[in-house]
């Protein structure tokens, strides 16, 4: 490719290095995006380069697949209602162990093998955040207790603000206590939905395995309103997995987040086609 | 008591606290120490008050009885050469989750219920610790391949340091990547003496489980030199898991820190006895 | 006494060095308190230990019978009305001159030679005090002037948050100009309870020579509110003395301040006691 | 083209961005690259770039043909001696009104109207150059004296680097006063070698209107040492037009800049393709 | 002359030293006493004074007889509407050259050899005034258009508070853009009156060439209110030249100007006589 | 006077201000001087103006005339030894008080009421000054102690940065303790001449009631060096009551001090023809 070509689209970032200089942008990386070497190695150059050119992110891991193994290695077998975890006592070691001990060392290490300066931390560190037990799952009108499945019930941002201030990328894992010597286990959507709120932060960005929300016709829905979601969750259209993302959008919207963003992470560098060039990517859900 | 009393004892402590005011103390807390819970307990009180006072207290921690307790749950059998664990692959990923994704954990969180505020961070966080593979053990002459188990090859203090500055404990586990995508698994006391000496602190303090180093009538040693520790180890009176103990102070004071202590942890409160009353415990090492 | 019990004691202080850091406690000690060298020696200690652990402790003194004796010495004889002394201007230059040229200056080389940094001032200094000349006081219905008598007319907080942040004790003599050349001497206890307002303390601790208020039956009455003090006053319990002192802890209260307290300074530690223990000691009077 | 290549491109960009982030560059831009309005828009844009991803950029302009254009229209004949122009005080005060008030206003009302903060100004302007009269030309042999050209005598950062701080570009013009009244024309290579010097640049780029220096085949010739430059000099393959740029590429050099480039300032976004692509262009003059 | 009496008439400057420490003064500085080297001189070291004794002068300055003599010399003929210049392309390229290329780097140049630190800039600097086009001049009840004449549309303080922050005594070049690429001349006394306000400025003080404001019969108006300035507007007392001076006055007090002055500029030291003396000089103008 | 007349002057003042901002000068004022109150005042307001002009003054004052009267009033005689009060534990109290307790609160209340913010001290205030006995004098040979007379061991000079740094101007009493709660006397003109060599003063200037240093035939010496200073002692002509003035100088120019002077206080403003005008005045003292 032509020399000078690279530069005019470098160039072409501009606007958008601009726009969001300064701005935090909490990016969810979860799931079936983390499984790939490679891409994990892109998302974690992407987060770097948001950082150099100015942005401050901050990433929210979650980790069900690496969890489920885990489990199953030690005898147990994942259990599901409504795509949360029915969490007892020794399933929360294990998640504990497996997302703070394991995937949050793992992104950390990483990202500090490509050049950044990461610090992981859980929502027990610096007391980031404040679990409270998840209501019961309600199955066909009954509910369902989900175990140690928690909720958010405070964040306390100053813990993210000095690792920011002091030119790290904060690396959230999604368990936290309840002040009382509990340990809870917390959807990651969850967890980047209030903390993209806590800092009214300038973006949430969830990284997942699709292009974003499809209408009945399998088409890509570009931008959607708060009304939209609402209406789009009623007729079925926004259904399962999808459910929490949109849940984690509309709460940090609420909270203050001026937009967020539901994009396909396992396409290359999404991030930065995302927020560098003026083409957007996935589904956009604004207040 | 007396109330008047218990003021006079508080006095007493005066001198200690204006010495000891805004310098560093790093506390290795690790082993059989932690695993009674009001023992536990009162460690954790001893560092809050620490930091309340105006001290800046890092605490460096173990986890061996965990480690080989989730290693029989895995079926594993731990091992050991002259006191280090041989760690394979397997064995490591059981290290890193104990370390960092449950015991660091319970400390911060411990140390939060207590109205202290800690942040909980390996050597990978940060860039914290960079390892490298230790040198093979000799058995009877033999060199001991012990895997996965490293020595500190570089310590970068920035991230303690800003921790310390916005006012959090920070909170160490033992385990560390090589820059190149391996992870090792590091004696805690030898951490605890290399980031002594990194941050030029004022003391380190081995809570251990005896009451300091004994002479060969079981007499406990108030205070030795260097001269006397290379003495007493090549007579054999300090000898096995006071070994590496001794190391880490020899460590220490090589890197600048004024004194170091080997104390009692199952005591209650021996933090507090040896930092602020004039009865020093234990033994100590000075240069 | 057993070692362990006395880092224990240290310990129960814990929660009160944590409740107290960073905040303003201004302590009046004058009179009776100030004679004896072994209780000044304790309450210099106290202060020391306050600042150490994290308050920022302001003294105001008082000097009745060292002006009392300074007066007796060039030939003049002290006349109080209401317990306020009739102050011509002989006896002005001499309160000043014993105020500030001889009490503040003790105070503040023995919290130095206690290894404390301390600062002495006036009401002078800085402007820290305006004071206006007092109402002339109603003895039988017929007022009797007081002469240079003065009330606190204005608070400039400023020069005691320069020391305060400088890292000095204040210690403030209980002397004003009127801003016109006139300079007035203060009741003590009204200077304390003024300061402690403008500085919105968070304790204002009257040290004096009695264990704090007590009813007719002579039994201490440990708190009380502002209704209780109106009552107590109203039906002569609270007289004399206890007056300015009541009064004091009711302009803090109203300036601000979260609680009041009026302590006997004659035993020793009784600060110490009273802030760092759980047994409150004396009277407090709170909004 | 493909939007994820787009995001590729910008990415290969970050070791770059990393490596010169909080870097001083100093930029020629000059002459004839100055004539095209689409060109100059262009190099705005890679300068405010390089400010957005964290560098510090420098400008320093030259203006020869604008300058010929006034002085024609004041009916003067423009007169070169060894390509430095004699300078009357009539056309000095033409160069000065050009320079600084119209082609430094142009350029830093065109990086405004691009989204840039720009702050221009003269060596006259907080005394950032103090200029000293440059000796005669020697032609055949004889002394020609060049009127008002000047040489650089001091440089003061301190009116750059308060103008780097508040986030602005510095844009200078080469002129500069005596300190006793007279004002001098400087040529600008060697402001922006003495500039670049004074503020311990990271780099200094030449933008000319050729692809660099050229072996006597006419092919580019990539780096240079010092040494390369003394003998390319002496057998005459550096001549004319090239030669203050290459003393000004030994000034900076001298001065303690770390790579010194000449490129060619009229292909668009040469400044991006050099400093934030992996082929550098041009020739770079290293120590 | 008694040296004690020099020192006498220093220290009556100090009430006004006092009153004015930390103070923003713009003044305007133009016209006919810019034309007398040692009128300007005098008024370059009052502006050094006020900057030593504490005070933030900001200067702007005007340009009308060097602007009608470089017209001249390139065949133009000045023109007036209003005694507005009628500006076309021509004569606004002179009008930059000679204001912002000339007469302030005449001013920043003598300041900084008379010991102050001064830094020229224009409208165009750092984006400080953003221009319109002024409306059309009525004469006889036409309107007549003025071409390039522009009127203040925003100021941007950020680039005059740098400077002043920094030490630096600003100068004010009356031109600026209009954010599309159009240059506009901008009356210098609009100008300091809009920055004046935009500043928060203590004082504005306009330099002129007569003693200030005249009643009918001659005599200096010593203060005007702002009703005063419309009654003697309407009734024709205030004319002409003296028409924009007063326009700008008002604009200052409106934007928040404590004071507005106009003064005799070619008095030598009227600036420190109107600001360090008891006696006030010229016309002084407030809300 | 013709007010152009007085701007003239206030201007000739400029270089001096501009030399002197941000200088410490410290100024001995004491003795006859004190007596006058206009004089007072006029010395007050010229330390005030030097404040406001950018300089950092401080304060040091004597005493003698006070002391003499109180010691009388007191029934004691002064007596001294080669113009050193001998001073018993009674006299030391009243040293104390006058010194302390009245004339310095005078002096700081005298510059507030002039609109200075001033704060007082003593050496005992923050450890400004560790003294030590002074050695006996001889007389005849012989030598006699001089009880509480006391010499500087050491100089804190954190006290008077903390206030200079504030606004303040601190005002110092020659009193100190030697540490072990003993009180000296301490010679002005010997702290003074400490003092300014700790803060790395400009100036020390010793305001006396003469001219200066006479010559054997009573003619002002101007200027001098320390050689001359040193043959002038040895032969007499420099003797008695300027001696300690003069060791004064020698030991601030020893410690640092740019230059001394001793000039004449009883002549009003005195202090600002020193600092401010062409003329110095007094006797100058260079190393």
């Amino acid at each position: 490719m032509e020399r000078s070509s690279r530069a005019a689209i470098i160039l072409e970032a501009l606007p958008f290095i601009r726009a969001f200089s300064g701005k935090t942008v909490v990016v969810k990386y979860g799931g079936n995006a983390m499984v790939d070497p490679a891409l994990t190695t892109a998302v974690m150059q992407d987060l770097i380069l948001m950082r150099l050119v100015g942005m401050q992110p901050v990433v929210v891991h979650g980790g069900g697949p690496q969890i489920d193994r885990a489990m199953k290695a030690s005898g147990l077998q994942p259990a599901f209602v409504r795509g949360l975890r029915i969490t007892d006592a020794e399933t929360m070691r294990i998640v504990e162990r497996v997302l703070v001990g394991e995937i949050n060392q793992e992104i950390v290490a990483l990202l500090g093998r490509l050049g950044g300066a990461a610090m992981g931390l859980s929502g027990k560190d610096g007391g980031l955040l404040t679990a409270v037990k998840a209501a019961p799952a309600l199955v066909d009108g009954q509910p369902v207790d989900l175990g140690l499945v928690g909720e958010v019930a405070a964040v306390e941002p100053r813990p993210l603000l000095t690792l920011l201030q002091a030119g790290y990328i904060p690396v959230v894992a999604p368990t936290a206590g309840d002040g009382a010597g509990v340990t809870y286990n917390i959807n990651a959507d969850c967890v980047a939905g209030e903390v993209s709120g806590a800092l009214q932060a300038e973006k949430l960005v969830l990284l997942t395995d699709t292009d974003g929300i499809l209408d009945r016709a399998g088409v890509l829905l570009s931008t959607l309103s708060r009304a939209d979601v609402e209406r789009l969750t009623a007729d079925g259209t926004i259904s399962r997995g999808m459910l929490p993302k949109v849940q984690a959008c509309l709460t940090a919207l609420k909270g203050g987040v001026r937009k967020t963003h539901i994009i396909n992470g396992t396409r290359p560098h999404a991030l930065i086609e995302e927020l560098l060039t003026a083409e957007g990517v996935g589904t956009e859900i604004v207040a």
